[in-house]
């Protein structure tokens, strides 16, 4: 049985590795092979070079787009191992591009599929399963990747524009609600209009935007649904993926349709304060924890509590940020349950996105996207604060 | 070392179960727990009871929509567990709960990560890889779930609707191209729009949306880019997920503005007479590889050769079909290189979309969905196959 990896040896030399995925469902593999599309196929290194076994269905794209060394055809090369061993399928044409290419063992990602590992494992093939993250370079961006991550944050601001026409654009009824066109607005119609927006700047929203409403929003991934009544802090958080790219914006801003409260106002202010706070205390060789902890000290001494309050949580009970690229969540992560005490290095991505939530009040969050530079951090993502709309 | 299970015994007594993943990636899990969200958690059975691990940002939510008999806190639970093994994790955790819960063992789907089951081995839990399909019921569908099928094709539908807009409204410009709304057209306008329109019927399409002309059409998994000529044969696959239900459409329609040369003509309507023989076939009780190998045969005395020619595929050189719910490939497989002998049960999803592709010629394939009934099937998806458009 091979063992773990948790921490990796400074690289004596470059280990081969072994993957099989759909980049679709893993970044990993994406990164990796420079290629996008639904169904999992096999990639490699061996002796120096980058091989990949795809079906015919992708290979001419994959041999234009990869830069792989070697791109074989996964049908035909099954076809042929079957002429010696007709039951062989995945596993074994594994363990033969292992005998062929030389390899004495691959190091495979946390995410490799168990039951793939345990069928190679009894063909005799060595495997290891690596770090987390599998690629550590995918944490430092590069600028081109920093301006892809910019144009995903510009899909989430167009999004923000369609929020903010349709609320001025709205009336309040006798009720209380907000009326848009002769209807009352519900989330549904708020979250429909930020997905058209986005896709008009390249995005597209997968599950879990939110446009939520008074206690909905205090619930701080509930999508939101129904109507939304006037003076109600609308939670909107939009994390759109640029379909050319694979690259992720992710930005949050709250608003309210007619006049806060003194609770509420309270509440916004101090979540600006905490984001403008956070945005200082950012830069290369602080660690993500202490950024984290300090908010939560903020937060504690201007009298906001953090708890579980009738099984609710309630506060500010979730991480300060986390990092942005092909994945909408990555490494790093800025303190909450998982705790990240290395420093922040140059050129990594993170979101700066505190928030409070109280059933009653509603819920308040303001994101961000920013990159750390050496004494300090600079914005990806651009968009006015004004929350009130009259 | 534990053994992967290929075959599962029948069921004797119920195994036990264990889940660790993001229900958007994981449609097992997903399944298993009725509840949609982006990050990765815990779900399990034990003695008798289903039992789930996540953050407090869910679990409100968690409690109301899964069904679920015991739901914890992770992050409390982590905690807890901290206080007397400070350097615990997920692994430890859930060995942890193996105790607490008294399970002696788990079956875990065959893309349970491997680094976790590595570990958990390592502190002694004993796991087994289940079969694949994980949840052999998910291929039987209930007459609730075909309707939420329906659904997805009926967002698909939308965007052949706003395709077909644009060409009827389109013009021929003097250097042969389609010329919409006073410019060239792309498949980048005709995947916006078909975007927009599955959009409005609650569908999202992700990565693959297929609007492809010509020799692009002629590679079966082209998106498409660029201007189209008239005279080109367009081939649109739409596979929307429809957000509120997660289950998928899948159908596909070919194109031509302007005008058929007899070689088109006759590829379209060999194509669409394929794709009526198939659907005269598909029955209960019939394999699927048959089904495959009657349009194989059915081809090939029609004239059209499937090989590689230059490097790239010809022909008609995909499988037949493939199960649809809430993945949009899922089991059961009609051909192709993944050969399922296995009679089709009733109320099984399959799509039927024969395609032949020639660089030269371009390319057509036409999709619907069916479900397997008693003595035939039934069309889930209903849209007409009229293609040519002046």
């Amino acid at each position: 049985m091979t063992t773990a990896k948790v921490s990796p040896k400074k690289t004596k030399k470059a280990k081969d590795i072994l993957l099989f995925a759909s980049p679709n469902n893993s970044s990993d593999m994406r990164w990796f092979t420079n290629f996008s599309c639904g169904d999992a196929f096999l990639a490699f290194t061996a002796r120096g070079k980058k091989i990949a076994a795809i079906t015919l269905l992708e290979i001419v794209r994959f041999r234009q787009q990869s830069g792989f060394d070697v791109v074989l055809d996964f049908g035909a090369e099954l076809a042929k191992l079957r002429e010696t061993n007709p039951s062989a399928n995945t596993p074994e044409l594994i363990a033969h591009f292992a005998k062929r290419y030389k390899v004495s063992s691959w190091t495979v990602p946390a995410d490799f599929p168990a039951g793939l590992f345990v069928k190679l494992h009894q063909l005799g093939v060595k495997l290891s399963v690596g770090s987390s993250p599998f690629f550590p370079q995918r944490v430092i961006k590069t600028e081109e990747e920093l301006e892809k991550i910019r144009a995903g944050n510009r899909a989430a601001c167009a999004g923000f524009k369609a929020v903010e026409k349709i609320l001025k654009e709205s009336v309040i009824d006798k009720k209380g609600f907000v009326n848009w066109q002769g209807k009352t607005l519900t989330s549904e119609t708020l979250r429909a209009a930020i997905d058209h927006a986005c896709l008009d700047e390249g995005g597209i929203n997968v599950e879990g935007l939110i446009a939520a409403a008074g206690d909905q929003g205090a619930d701080c991934h509930c999508s939101g649904f129904g109507p939304i009544r006037a003076n109600q802090l609308i939670v909107c958080d939009i994390f759109p993926r640029i379909a050319a790219t694979g690259y992720f914006g992710d930005m949050t801003r709250t608003y309210l349709k007619g006049k806060a409260s003194p609770e509420q106002r309270k509440l916004v202010e101090t979540v600006k304060k905490a984001h403008d706070k956070a945005m200082l205390n950012v830069r290369a060789g602080i660690a993500g924890y202490d950024v984290y902890k300090s908010t939560v000290e903020f937060f504690a001494n201007a009298g906001y509590k953090t708890g579980v309050v009738d099984g609710a949580p309630t506060g500010f009970f979730h991480g300060l940020g986390h990092g942005v690229g092909l994945d909408v969540h990555e490494a790093p992560n800025l303190g909450g349950r998982s705790v990240m005490t290395d420093p922040l290095r140059e050129n990594m991505v993170v979101t700066i996105e505190p928030g409070l939530y109280y059933p009653g009040i509603g819920g308040c969050r303001i994101e961000d996207v920013v990159v750390v530079r050496k004494d300090g951090c600079e914005l990806l993502s651009k968009h006015p604060y004004k929350w009130e709309i009259a």
